[in-house]
């Protein structure tokens, strides 16, 4: 007997949508403790969002369909916080704290839904921004870079045969598999999948959670993704974003309050949550400059996560700043999560092996690396490097610095404005490649 | 929506068998061509197959669970040609001939079925024979190798979890296409499947029949497996065994008549075929005996199948012998099949070629390779050389010698009074890993 579910089979004959995003959970655990200070403190500050895609050579208009687009951010705005997820987020303990969201936050979320969008394209590259109260368009951060990513992968594998899918997708857990059994050997490993926003797609994030899960043990501390993170019983990893630092810097009302921003960011979010969650990111205006000026109580904080300079140069840093002030790194802890992969993790895992705690956030390069992977050699499927950044807070222009001036986003007047308070000590130019 | 099968899914819960064997067209090609000619010169002979392993240091009665086996031996003795594979044989065309098998022979197969097989085992390993008519026995070694082959490896697999299984089979696929592209660099190849007696299972074989054809195209000419030729549409391969001497030698009178067998065997089967199918199989008694003593006609065949020597050696002598007797080796055929895999092709391809025509049976390294694929590092996927092989004939004892010694079977008396009569020119022992 030949077995097909013929209601199945009709029901992919009549194929209409398959939905990129299909839960509003299916984001970053960062974005709902941000977005549970945000509501708290600014729930009166507009926020632009918009796509940015650093790696210039693609051309995302050439290769996604405008009309797909659309159907995919439509799907996600018609999304709403499911019951059991909104009972789950309330009643489940995050960095082993309970009732993290307030009962006020949690019922404000029943009613959340994702904002409009505008998509424009004039000859050129797509234009895709989220306006309106912070409190909304933050959220489509995750979303809208998921839902763009998982479309490219789709249109590079639009014309490939069965056979040649099934190869790709072998090739791509044969080498994700090799890439787990070298992590195997760093006994004092902690790492987790920061990989959502850049992934080849729902479904193979999910394979890559589950194979870090069965391969690493508890060596595999959680995902970012509070949808996977529910769904495997893994804790929800993620503390906060540029976007808290650059929304405050845009808002000030000089330049004093422009270098105060970094650090009152700190204070607003200590004010909110401990322990583990107190996660300094310091290179959105540099971190020498950041560590340079930084009050003396940022010291108590429990760690810092690095994201645009070299990492071991950044944590050597960061480990002097804990020494000035008095502090043991060994009880400290460093993140590293910019573009990592198994021979930065380990390269990074030995040099600072014993000094100090370490946490890895791997993103990209565990979520979307199928290079070499496609039998037909093509291109199309090497991560890009997408973000989706605040460009404007309550009609002011914001800017990111970084450590990296390839990763500086904003006007040029504005950059040179911030530079000429932060100064440029330390920022090096290097390739992003994801 | 979640769609489950339920129907699927509740006959899944009642789990019986999954039969090994499922079509009678589950073998091997040559066994149908030999099938109709010893129906047509030796019905009234008997013969005994026994299985046969030669890999000494896997005990299969350890790892296979006696009542398996029988119920799989069972089902492959229930089956029946069926009425489609019986049009299909008389209506298709095999290396360009219609009509290879006679109405008379297909009608005979409408009938046919596998005769009772015998299975012991005293504190040891299992003893499985088949004995009775030549024309029944013989159709048993391909099932019974595919049966005990398969059973090993879901003997190996029974205790893994669900994404163990999921990482070794992408690992195989990959290994698999990794040998593809390497396969592509060689222009002229010419190669088929020959590894069904020694596959980790049926729908793996087929698995790789279809990467093959894929991959390479109209270099892959085709299956020896009769079934997955019919159903992908692609030519069945194979010529003739070591049965056919052993079975002419074991029957002779005296050791005239021995020494005589090979040269008989060869020339019963050109009274039945003609073109490709003249194919030599020199090693029976060893190559070096067999050109020695070979009639100047032996020339005329199209090529030769070396087995057991080292490839590049057995070709350079019968090329030799073909010079001899004054032919162009451009003109003939050398097929290669003793446990090739990529690097021995490669080396085979590149020594031989412009000087002969090439064509190359990969068989267990094609079918069943998992080497450094599992991801518990376990054993007990690694191929094992198993053979079924005929020990008597009408009751006398039946003999091979090879070229490697590592492969003769036989009663010790007799392979010394096979000695004797070939002489051991040019035997060499070797290692036999498949």
């Amino acid at each position: 007997m030949a077995v097909t579910d013929i209601a199945t089979r009709t029901w992919d004959h009549n194929w209409r949508l398959d939905p990129i995003v299909r839960s509003l959970l299916d984001t970053d655990f960062y974005k709902l403790l941000m977005l549970q200070m945000i509501r708290h403190l600014h729930g009166d500050v507009d926020a632009t969002f918009r796509l940015i895609n650093r790696s210039t050579s693609v051309r995302l208009a050439d290769v996604i369909d405008e009309d797909e687009l659309r159907a995919q951010l439509d799907h996600a705005r018609g999304l709403r916080f499911a019951k059991k997820e909104l009972i789950w987020l309330a009643g489940n303990s995050f960095y082993g704290q309970e009732r993290m969201f307030s009962g006020d936050f949690i019922r404000w979320l029943a009613d959340f839904q994702l904002p409009p969008y505008k998509l424009h394209r004039v000859d050129g590259p797509f234009e895709l921004t989220f306006d309106g109260p912070w409190t909304h368009t933050t959220m489509w951060e995750i979303p809208a870079l998921a839902i763009v990513n998982e479309l490219r992968a789709r249109a590079a594998l639009r014309d490939k045969g069965r056979f040649a899918l099934d190869v790709l997708y072998a090739r791509g857990k044969a080498k994700l598999w090799d890439k787990v059994e070298r992590l195997r050997e760093l006994p004092d490993l902690v790492i987790s999948d920061f990989g959502t926003r850049r992934r080849h797609g729902f479904l193979w994030q999910r394979w890559c959670v589950e194979a870090l899960k069965e391969g690493l043990g508890g060596r595999f501390i959680g995902s970012s993704n509070v949808l996977l993170a529910m769904d495997n019983d893994l804790e929800a990893i993620g503390t906060n974003a540029h976007e808290l630092p650059m929304v405050m810097a845009a808002l000030a009302q000089d330049d004093a309050g422009v270098a105060a921003a970094p650090y009152r960011v700190l204070e607003e979010w200590q004010a909110h949550y401990g322990g583990n969650l107190l996660v300094v990111l310091p290179d959105a205006f540099g971190t020498a400059a950041f560590l340079r000026d930084a009050p003396a109580w940022v010291a108590d904080w429990t760690g810092f996560r690095p994201d645009s300079a070299p990492p071991i140069e950044a944590g050597e840093q960061i480990i002097a700043f804990w020494q000035r002030h008095g502090r043991d790194p060994r009880d400290k802890l460093l993140i590293f999560s910019d573009g990592m992969d198994v021979d930065s993790i380990e390269r990074v895992y030995h040099h600072f092996h014993g000094r100090v705690r370490m946490s890895f956030g791997w993103g990209t390069n565990l979520t979307n690396d199928f290079r070499g992977c496609d039998p037909d050699g093509a291109a199309g499927l090497e991560p890009i490097s997408l973000v989706a950044k605040v460009t404007r807070a309550n009609g002011r222009p914001a800017v990111k610095l970084s450590d990296n001036p390839a990763k500086a986003t904003g006007e040029a007047t504005e950059i040179a404005r911030y530079l000429r308070i932060f100064g440029a000590d330390g920022r090096a130019q290097s390739a992003v490649d994801v």
